[in-house]
């Protein structure tokens, strides 16, 4: 697989501007103008296996709206400050006897395919929970 | 340290936007509309080694300008796909004399104060090298 790359310009501050593939989004520690750097692992966690989940659910014949991802982390307090346990809540609009099917979507992703959760996992740990929307 | 969180919602297809304290970025497996999720990563290393970066020289009293970091990372061939290696390039105006001031800075940033190469050293290395701009 050809080599990833992102190019990444300080504007000011903590501000940065951070390009791939041409697209571009900001970076800023103080949060005002872009996400801080350390969330967005937390994005990529979410985009990465969400993307695994949609596909797995299609390939399924699994019918499903609304999804949603939510990731969150608390930090250790001593510098490297770095992700405690990792807590994901999947959210979908679905038939409710479809949750034994979204669970195994959800394990096969974090535990198989998705390389965002593989390379978090030699951190912390990843636990999740699903939420089924009426 | 308060929790971080992302809110990440389905838009279609590989296609995700992730919400992180009122800022919204695109995720997109595609790359056609937003960055892949695991060059969030790599942009997330770049933010957070330049935030320390860019401190550490305003404290070291060091003048510079135009400072850019690139990140480039291989990928291995099989699921769950992980980086190889990280290799980081920090770009900077400043006087020729200030490389071993630079470098001071990046390696405090890498091995004390940045949490994402923290975690991300625990799946891989990250080497670097820099340029100074004439």
């Amino acid at each position: 697989m050809a080599a990833l790359k992102t190019s990444t310009t300080w504007i000011k501050g903590q501000e940065f501007e951070s390009e791939h593939d041409g697209n571009k989004i900001n970076v800023d520690g103080d949060k005002k103008n872009g996400h801080g750097p350390k969330a967005l692992l937390l994005s990529g966690l979410a985009g990465c296996s969400g993307i695994d989940v949609v596909d797995i659910l299609h390939k399924m014949k699994v019918e499903f709206s609304d999804f949603s991802i939510d990731v969150e982390a608390d930090q250790t307090e001593e510098h490297p400050k770095v992700f405690k346990d990792i807590q994901v809540t999947y959210r979908l609009k679905t038939a409710t006897d479809n949750l034994e099917k979204v669970k195994k979507a959800i394990n096969l992703s974090l535990d198989k395919y998705c390389g965002v959760s593989a390379m978090l996992k030699k951190n912390s740990a990843i636990n999740y929970t699903v939420e089924i929307l009426n």
